[in-house]
């Protein structure tokens, strides 16, 4: 099991495009092999921070989903919607 | 439901001290009433970031143990390990 945590500031003004978006993402996504879960939070108390808590089965189902074509197609456009670079970690637990 | 997600950067020479320490923290952590899920992760391809990725039943269930004996005594003892501050985000799930 792998754990993704993908982080965003998103513009103010572009969140609602930002979300609209998100969601076809999430759709194709949570379809995949190997995807236990693919959720979007929002932090209580900074609304323009955006984040992803995925889970997968292990790290090739996790490089089929950043080649696959709904990856390839949606996250360079939500990349548009942020401020500054993402932050992304992926994780094995160890306790 | 909330989820937080609690980001510290470790220093190397100190990871092992800090896991111990930690188990402590896990182990009450876990029997706390409203504590879903509270479970350490460490980068993939950075070992020094280490990670809790927490699920509480609601905020005042997280606020409870914020207050919570083992959270006061331990919590500021790992910060000793870390290099600079810490990141911790408290999130909503919302798509």
């Amino acid at each position: 099991m792998v754990k993704v945590v993908a982080k965003s500031k998103v513009k103010t003004n572009e969140l609602e495009k930002y979300k609209d978006l998100v969601k076809f993402l999430i759709d194709e996504t949570r379809k995949e092999e190997g995807c236990v879960s693919y959720d979007l939070f929002q932090d209580i108390n900074n609304p323009s921070i955006l984040t992803f808590i995925e889970e997968w089965k292990d790290e090739e189902a996790l490089k089929r989903h950043m080649e696959s074509k709904h990856f390839v197609k949606y996250v360079p456009m939500l990349g548009e919607f942020r401020e500054g670079d993402g932050e992304v970690n992926i994780y094995k637990q160890i306790l």
